[in-house]
């Protein structure tokens, strides 16, 4: 296989933003894309064409994607309604699937998910393109080194104000506004916790086994709408309540006994961030302030500290900054995410194009997934405690080891 | 009554500093010493003579401190045990009292201090010096006049390394020890609860209905010992296996409908931080960076703005920062905790003098106390949701609020 030709389904904003970071690919063609609105399969033509590629097939049917034969294999960036069942199809196709991140409203399909790969073996990896992060790769290099001692404890957020998105759901054709009307759970977990997934192990080794969640009140989106009334386009929305709770803290306990904890937290005002935070009996690692800390020190806490600590951590990048990360060029930060959606299709590609196991499996996807139905859930029942089901039957507790690297040169 | 004469019982860690704080007012005399242990007994005798008090009456029986006449008020700091029913005995006495904070072990020790102080109706104030703090003062005020709009998270921890405390506890006689060794809860939650619960209008206006505590494995203190086994002096405890958790993370959800997420965290290597954070729909502000955004930024996420950002709340020290925080002297600074000790001591002889109320009341010691045993309980059950009592009865829906006032000059 010289080149990997892509049938891209979904054209919302991140099938183009997938699409700007595939055309940077030498050995990727876009040969197919779909999208349920015509005019977003317009689009994705023009760009492609206009990039320079052969002219893609173009549909509004995702089912005649997957039965090309100029298609290599699948990847998937629809809405969080339709990207659970999507994925079961494609499996079914027996093209190599790549799976956009995203919320599910069932254990069930979870289950199917899995299910489906376990009875067709079609390579799948889940793109959540924070797992291959600079922080979460440095991290993770640290904590497999021993800096932090056993770990305990990792908290993260998917810290980001997504008033703007929601309530302009409607021109933007954004199904969050439907999901913020109308639930209340944790409904964007995998960016946070995938990262700290793999760090801790999760289902080679470890796994998670329960979790609680507590939903804020929900006035974000209602006061940003109510600020802007006179003029806000879509008078349907305004004075009208949210249930989707401003703030989502949801803590999960592991099967070695270190705790997670999430928080939602994308309809009030904050600068963005995923807040990583590593917990270990040695050290300590926050990403907010890009500090460490390490067992023995004896300085002062508070703003004394971080005002001297802020941003040490790159004291450390010489050690344990993987080198994809350190040599990193200005086109490859301008593609997408600071960088991390390069290395995630560079490594999906490479998987595809060599027959490699894909680093973050259907067990991975359905783990991480699974928590916004069972939040949903316990928030429902008054915070009530959750069983996160074990989607590999036991096996995690002897299969073996399975990192992303960016490590070579 | 030109001086308040004090009985202090219990004369630990927190008794000695609270002394050191007394003996800066000119205005207090400390006539009585109570604790346990008769070395401690002359510790006190020294220090209060040293300083050139008259000689106080030393006892190991606390009952004798609540009984004389030369004993205006009375101050409790001793063990989490004990320190409960010896403050509903001192509220027998009749004579105003101050407690220290601590655990509680049951729902119990709550109601009985609650009951107590509604048959007797002694003064009664809660200790709990971080309601005089720096940082929750001065956003306090930022809150009160409507710079985070309306408020809808609130996050605080109890972050101090105290693996020396706990790991030495049979030599420094520290009731700690024990409680790590045998329990598994949130044993520390006032610190930064309670000036969270003034923020918010606990219990005048609104109160914290219900909570979930969930606990990571315990590796810290085990750790710390393992290190240092060779010369370590307490030889019972080397590879023994502890049941407090590392981290515990417990949320809480008002009747208002804003949640609180509190931490403890005293057992990993850290730098120390009540984490204070407040979320509203207009802003937020962060205790560890120091930091304010405001409805409206539109800067990086990221180290990128803490970079920029870190310590930029002190911009809003000259609107905000309460007047006895802007004139406070190094003599105050030094005399306890950062100064919060000295103005803690400020209101509560003023309170005593002049028979106002005390503004940390029982009704707030009750809450915040009560989260222990709650914790303990929801951590027992699987991290199951506990109902938090209504300790005012119903009465929170219409009491006034009361704030702690340091902002004359």
């Amino acid at each position: 296989m010289e080149k990997v030709r892509i049938g891209l389904i979904g054209y919302g904003g991140r099938g183009q933003g997938l699409t700007r970071v595939m055309l940077t690919f030498d050995e990727i063609l876009i040969t197919a894309v779909c999208d349920v609105y015509e005019d977003r399969c317009q689009m994705a033509y023009d760009k492609i064409v206009g990039a320079g590629q052969p002219a893609p097939f173009v549909t509004t049917d995702y089912h005649q994607v997957l039965e090309r034969d100029d298609v290599d294999a699948i990847v998937i960036a629809t809405s969080w309604e339709s990207h659970g069942y999507i994925a079961v199809d494609a499996l079914k196709s027996g093209k190599p699937t790549g799976l956009e991140v995203g919320s599910v409203e069932s254990i069930d399909e979870c289950w199917e998910l899995v299910d489906t790969y376990e009875a067709t073996k079609t390579p799948f990896m889940f793109l959540e393109n924070c797992c291959f992060g600079k922080n979460e790769l440095f991290v993770r290099n640290m904590a497999r080194a021993g800096m932090f001692g056993e770990l305990v404890h990792c908290h993260g957020a998917y810290r980001h104000d997504l008033r703007y998105e929601v309530a302009g759901g409607k021109e933007k054709r954004h199904y969050r506004l439907k999901h913020y009307l109308t639930r209340n759970c944790e409904n964007y977990p995998t960016h946070e916790l995938g990262p700290i997934a793999k760090i801790l192990g999760i289902n080679r080794g470890n796994r998670m086994v329960s979790l609680v969640s507590v939903a804020s009140k929900a006035r974000g989106v209602k006061q940003y709408i109510d600020d802007r009334k006179e003029t806000f386009p879509n008078k349907d929305i305004i004075g009208v309540d949210f249930k989707q709770g401003d703030i989502v803290n949801t803590i999960i306990t592991c099967a070695n006994g270190e705790t997670i904890s999430i928080k939602l937290d994308t309809t009030l005002p904050c600068p963005g961030s995923r807040e990583l935070t590593i917990r270990g009996t040695k050290g300590m690692f926050e990403a907010d302030t890009n500090s460490v800390w390490f067992d023995g020190q004896k300085e002062a806490g508070g703003i004394e500290h971080y005002k001297k600590a802020i941003d040490n951590a790159t004291e450390y990048y010489d050690k344990f900054l993987p080198a994809k990360w350190k040599n990193i060029t200005p086109e490859q930060v301008a593609a997408g995410h600071g960088g991390m959606d390069i290395f995630e299709f560079e490594t999906f590609i490479d998987c595809v194009k060599n027959n490699k196991p894909m680093p973050i499996d259907v067990y991975d996807a359905a783990s991480w997934m699974c928590i916004t139905a069972l939040s949903e859930e316990s928030i429902k029942r008054g915070n009530m405690p959750m069983e996160i089901p074990d989607f590999t039957r036991g096996a995690w507790k002897d299969r073996p080891p399975m990192d992303i690297e960016l490590d070579e040169e």
